[in-house]
């Protein structure tokens, strides 16, 4: 299988460092074999090779923020994209969830050459979800975004996968590890404003904090959610959402008294035909099957009409963590060739 | 596809329901069409039509406990395997531990004569897995049993699906449903008599526990993990087993006043290349991610080394529950056709 990597940063090294030390694994195991052909990122250039790039090298000197200096092209993201000679796009660029950024015009272009895109990013799929399944459909091939809602830990595939047979009625969870680390650390003491310092000091939070503590973030993989498991055509803004920006100390500790724990709550649901989703604080009570999730990790709670309730807990993000996510979706197509 | 069915006791009755009622649905959704060509039931009978028994007729007759009337062959169990013109067998008979039961005989008659297998009985899974996989092999189909391990909660299927190429190194997890029942209510002040009582007055605990509360259900799962997930050649007899009977409701108490739970786990690991299973009541602090997992809910832990930790927590026993496992089998190989 050829791949393209649009973006190289933390996810895109993190597949890289992944598919070089499972190299011989993934052939016993799974009969997969692969070459990446092209790599494309805003910092270090754009480099094509049809037979396959050196990657060690590149690794090396994407680490070291150096351009890349073998089978360099000049061409521009899109003419790269539709040029080249790969079967799998996998889109790594940065999120945008206002515009979807240039993501969407290049998981455009893959479709529309007939490549699969596989793609991290919440942009494409939270905004642009229903038009690129169209294309994909259209053009004979995939588009999978388990990396999009909670790293690699399945969430998309389980659902397409296990659980296929089963109507899915609601869905809610802890969608935000960010903010989910933050009231685990508040409940030991620290109030907000210094467990926020802490976790922009441990890399958690942004320099930035809106999109993690304001919700924005885990409205976008509730617009994902409703979408794709709920077949809904939400908007982001059709989310209503309020962050842990206004819980304090006190709210903690008074929770604490009642046995309950606050969490933030993406929720989606369908009743009477209708799709709804919410981000919320909520104070839910110690019994609650995500009250024990703690620290940075996400979850999520499927109600469904033949297993009841069924739960997933896992990382939510992560350089490995997410770089699986691609490889996951890579073998899904791989099997079903 | 073309179904038939060994034993029609709860999880047959189930997986007809969830067909009859979901029919236009898979059909639909997944481009899924079946008809039940063959039911064997040593209390009913043997019934075949290769053109797709009477369902609703022969539920009907099943629930009253009436003899089949209708399609009633003289054929044996193994003649009616190798004979009928199904794709699948799906084997429902009763599990027994020890020997396997008739349950061995079936699912070989079945993958001899090239049809694909799918059970929720743990005798073939825990004691002849390798053997069946093998068979399976050679005859280019398929054994699977997602049902053997927390009914239709996917464990199995997700290992081999989402979490492909994930390494795992150990799962642990609470995989008896019923001891876990008596365990959270004994934390609500019952002793062990009294709860092993109410727990056979709701169908959780047969009327002789042992399987149940000396920990041999989840031995049997826990082999069946072993030899499925980690590749072992684990006997039963390998896997060490202690249950809940010495459990007293002063332990309770105690774990209770160190913030910590008593829970039956079961355990298999990986080091240096030996697999390992156990079975034993363990005390595990309520900070734990299978601490807060209450009542007759299963859950497992897979250790992995791309995602870290991740849970799933499901049902673990129930008509509809487990009678999805069939289906979901039955639709993984509708997929990969």
């Amino acid at each position: 299988m050829k791949l393209a990597l649009l973006g190289f940063g933390t996810v895109g090294q993190g597949i890289c460092e992944i598919l070089l030390k499972k190299k011989d694994y993934l052939k016993k195991k799974y009969d997969f074999d692969f070459n990446i052909v092209a790599v494309a990122d805003f910092v270090n250039g754009n480099v094509y090779n049809p037979d396959g790039l050196d990657i060690p090298f590149i690794l090396e000197q994407a680490k070291a923020k150096k351009k890349f200096t073998k089978d360099v092209v000049d061409w521009d993201n899109i003419k790269l994209i539709k040029e080249c000679n790969a079967d799998v796009l996998c889109e790594l660029t940065f999120t945008d969830l206002n515009t979807g950024g240039p993501a969407i015009e290049h998981c455009k272009a893959a479709l529309e050459s007939g490549k699969h895109v596989v793609t991290s990013n919440k942009g494409p799929a939270a905004l642009k979800y229903p038009e690129m399944k169209k294309l994909a459909d259209k053009n004979g091939v995939q588009f999978l975004i388990e990396g999009t809602v909670c790293a690699g830990t399945p969430v998309i595939n389980l659902i397409d996968g296990p659980l296929a047979g089963c109507v899915i009625s609601k869905i809610c969870g802890i969608l935000n590890g960010t903010t989910n680390y933050m009231l685990s650390e508040m409940e030991k003491g620290m109030d907000y404003d210094e467990v926020l310092k802490v976790a922009q000091e441990l890399g958690y939070a942004e320099a930035d904090p809106t999109g993690d503590v304001e919700g924005y973030d885990a409205r976008g993989k509730v617009t994902i959610l409703a979408n794709i498991v709920m077949g809904a055509s939400l908007e982001i803004s059709d989310v209503s959402c309020e962050g842990i920006t206004k819980i304090t100390s006190d709210d903690i500790k008074k929770a604490k008294e009642q046995n309950a724990r606050w969490k933030l709550i993406g929720t989606v649901e369908k009743k009477d035909g209708k799709v709804t989703g919410s981000v919320a604080p909520e104070m839910i009570d110690l019994s609650h099957p995500l009250a024990g999730v703690m620290g940075a990790t996400n979850a999520l709670t499927f109600s469904t009409d033949l297993l009841g309730d069924v739960t997933i807990v896992g990382p939510g993000a992560g350089k490995i963590e997410t770089g699986f996510s691609i490889l996951t979706d890579i073998l899904s197509i791989h099997r079903s060739k």
